[in-house]
């Protein structure tokens, strides 16, 4: 994409050359009034060669906006944070809320494009984790705009010498910046194939010739506008034509249904094993700190099905300090700002710490779809972005287990009761209603079950119709897979 | 504190020594849903040698609780991210929220603890910052409880042997471990130390010996509910008991009144002026980044007196990955749930950056007084509280400057006809409302800048009836005090 470029030509094609920036600046302000407005996020990601006026573009790019409705994020080698997490954290923590427009110097390319000693494969698994990322993003409302900065070898030549004479700028040239200037036709190279790569249909690359600031500004600005102005005309056709909904999943499957529901055990058999397997959990709970390996584990299940009680008993003799339990209940207003999967990546676990969720993301194939606050094209296109999001973690050397409770509809009748007579406040209108949904959240979750179950991140069905037998379950299928991811990494060093 | 202890007696002494573990955990969890009903925070925080067994203790009080309304936060060894922080920002941005229990395992004493270095200043003025974070949550409604866990060195010795030999363990034992075992009675005498000047009425240290882990469990959890019941008994007296307020401040002042309301730029001086005021900004904030130095701004004044339009023209020609703009309005779900400093702790700049607040803290003694959302009690005691946050803040080393903009009440009027002809959306019922309040505005305004102007954190007053006027002396202003810290550093060094 970069190599047989004419920059010269290129900035004779600029459309707005014979602009002001400050015109510009201010049309650019007056659509994020209307995205504002809409509630329509904007993500605007600066890439291009060191030196190339990056900052001077985000200035102008900001210039006239409101203040309230923006953020610049600066992606920089990774730190201490960065490095225990997963790919695409970086990202998710910082993507734009409903009407704000984030503005990315650099994005998550940004190690791969100074890494040339990377591998065709190593480049393509980024690349694609990018493409998941970015895609859920569009999909989801957001305008995404790509730019990378082009200058000649001599430019930059000239740029990194200006910088390192001002003693103010010094700190702006880095290893990165001289290298690059060195090996200019190796990276060039290397730039090219990345851009090839991840030059999307639903978010393209617009490469521009930064020999001029000013111009680049220019088309950066105007060139934002026009496409941020087809992300809102988009977003208005949309509303209008009302879509119909065509599902592509044709199976049935009655995994839960199936379940025994007379599974139990005795007190005694029951305190005996749990006793042994919450002292082998510490012992694996340790084990995976010190191998470094975050642990996610997911809890769903019906109504009274047990998941406080069972995440009590994993958790009892682990050293509090190595896990937290994420309850998920009704989305907050940030939240509801961003993409669903958003607040979850808040409470990812970092290396050698597990996070337990007390329901969780899949809130949006079950609770969301049931009850309509997911429209059947989001909820149908979660499963695929959750797997998507479940790999990469795995990839990432993450322990990913998710337990499904399952009572039958008789069971938690009797559990509602009991829980009417002793502990009223845990009994709600909500959870009557949810059970007269009884059998669309049985269908939704087979589904789920279905589709979400991977290698990567298995569901594991808890016959749930006796406590004991469900919490033992739950212990030992842990404790079983803990040993075996620990295994795995002692095989391998 | 610590020497000439029998730890025998003490053990001796333990009142829930003949209880059960479980029972008391059972105990402290009814007591945790009382809390989460009645919005009240509670604090423990666990310290103590190491290898005394705060792990274990951890684990007893939480195994009953309610996974969703307590947090355990592990305080190590400052780590990137919070040698970029002033002192008490870790403790902050854990705070509990209201109903919810926050364990710290260590807390803010554990830098201090650790280093025998210390000389009497640095102890006391640490102590300083740790007894105003401690209070403001006090006075603010949390329950605070502190535990020192107290072993002889051949106990800690056979312990740190115990830890060592077991593999999944081993990485528990630090330097800090075999250091205070090998220097133990040094170590003894600094703790003492701390622990009496750190022993405040509102917040006692909780002294116990942990030779036997079980006993020491026994006691944190009897205690903690001896405590946090008395905690909930205070709330309730004092929901009962309507406090008659007498306000301590008698001085009032007209220094907005007062200040000049004809003052003007023409627009060719403005341009002239504007322009290089903003070259030298840029160049500023480039050293101010250079230098570390975290800079917070904040803008403050009446309606529609211009403090976006002057962010704007501060920020014109910095590097907008330099610096973030943080509108502060009403506050979220989650910020009404804490202290209502804890939102701002989360946007303080790292070392180096800069942070523009468009409306502060300050909002608890303006909005939140002149509209009752905050109690006398509350505001009357937030001065203090904001004066002993700024303070530190410039301890750490931080450029901090308080802009507040005045314009006189013929001037709002012009400029809310104006908006209503021009930008309708920017002018709501509630800032009828608000210019309806005016004078109790300025009252309260007048005030704020008596009581808080401080050398570490000074108000500048801007007479803004003239826009240019105004971005102008802003700009200059704030060029003058970022020259004036620079040179400083520059002195030092």
């Amino acid at each position: 994409m970069l190599t047989n470029v004419d920059l010269a030509q290129m900035e004779k094609n600029n459309p707005f050359a014979a602009m002001k920036r400050s015109e510009l600046a201010a049309q650019l302000a007056m659509l994020q009034r209307q995205c504002i407005h809409m509630n329509i996020p904007a993500l605007i990601i600066i890439e291009g060669w060191e030196s190339a006026g990056k900052g001077y573009a985000i200035n102008d790019l900001v210039r006239e906006l409101d203040t309230r409705a923006f953020q610049v994020h600066v992606f920089e080698r990774d730190g201490e944070e960065e490095e225990k997490r997963s790919f695409t954290w970086r990202f998710w923590t910082r993507i734009p809320a409903k009407g704000d427009f984030a503005i990315f110097d650099r994005s998550s390319y940004y190690d791969m494009m100074n890494d040339l000693d990377l591998n065709k494969g190593e480049i393509k698994k980024s690349i694609a984790r990018i493409h998941d990322a970015e895609k859920m993003l569009y999909d989801d409302g957001t305008v995404i705009l790509k730019f990378f900065l082009n200058i000649t070898q001599k430019t930059q030549q000239e740029r990194i010498g200006e910088l390192f004479e001002d003693d103010n700028r010094k700190f702006l040239v880095t290893k990165n910046d001289t290298d690059q200037n060195k090996h200019y036709t190796k990276y060039e190279k290397h730039f090219s194939n990345i851009l090839n790569l991840s030059n999307f249909d639903f978010a393209p690359w617009h490469l521009l010739s930064a020999e001029d600031r000013k111009a680049a500004s220019k088309y950066i600005l105007g060139t934002s506008i026009r496409l941020i102005q087809e992300g809102v005309d988009r977003h208005l056709s949309k509303q209008k034509t009302a879509k119909t909904f065509i599902r592509a999943y044709n199976r049935e499957t009655t995994c839960l249904q199936d379940l025994k529901t007379d599974l139990f055990l005795e007190e005694e058999a029951y305190l005996k094993k749990s006793k042994a397997l919450q002292q082998e959990a510490q012992e694996l709970a340790y084990a995976l700190y010190t191998n470094r390996v975050p642990t996610i584990l997911v809890f769903e299940g019906m109504d009274a099905a047990g998941k406080g009680g069972a995440i009590k008993r994993l958790t009892k003799s682990m050293d509090p300090r190595g896990y937290t339990v994420n309850p998920t209940s009704a989305p907050s207003d940030a939240a509801k700002d961003h993409h669903y999967l958003w607040r979850f990546y808040n409470n990812f676990p970092k290396c050698g710490v597990m996070s337990i969720f007390d329901r969780s993301w899949y809130g949006r194939v079950l609770v969301e779809r049931v009850e309509g606050f997911a429209t059947p094209a989001e909820w149908e296109r979660a499963y695929g972005e959750i797997n998507a999001m479940e790999q990469e973690l795995a990839d990432f050397g993450a322990l990913i287990l998710k337990f499904f409770l399952y009572i039958d509809k008789d069971e938690q009748y009797k559990r509602f009761m009991a829980r009417q007579a002793d502990k009223p406040y845990k009994l709600t209108d909500e959870d009557w209603r949810n059970r007269d949904k009884w059998d669309a959240y049985v269908l939704a979750s087979n589904e789920m079950i279905d589709r979400t179950s991977t290698a990567a991140a298995p569901w594991i069905l808890v016959e749930g119709n006796d406590k004991p037998y469900a919490r033992i379950k739950v212990l030992g299928e842990f404790n079983q897979r803990a040993r075996a991811i620990l295994q795995l990494a002692a095989d391998k060093s």
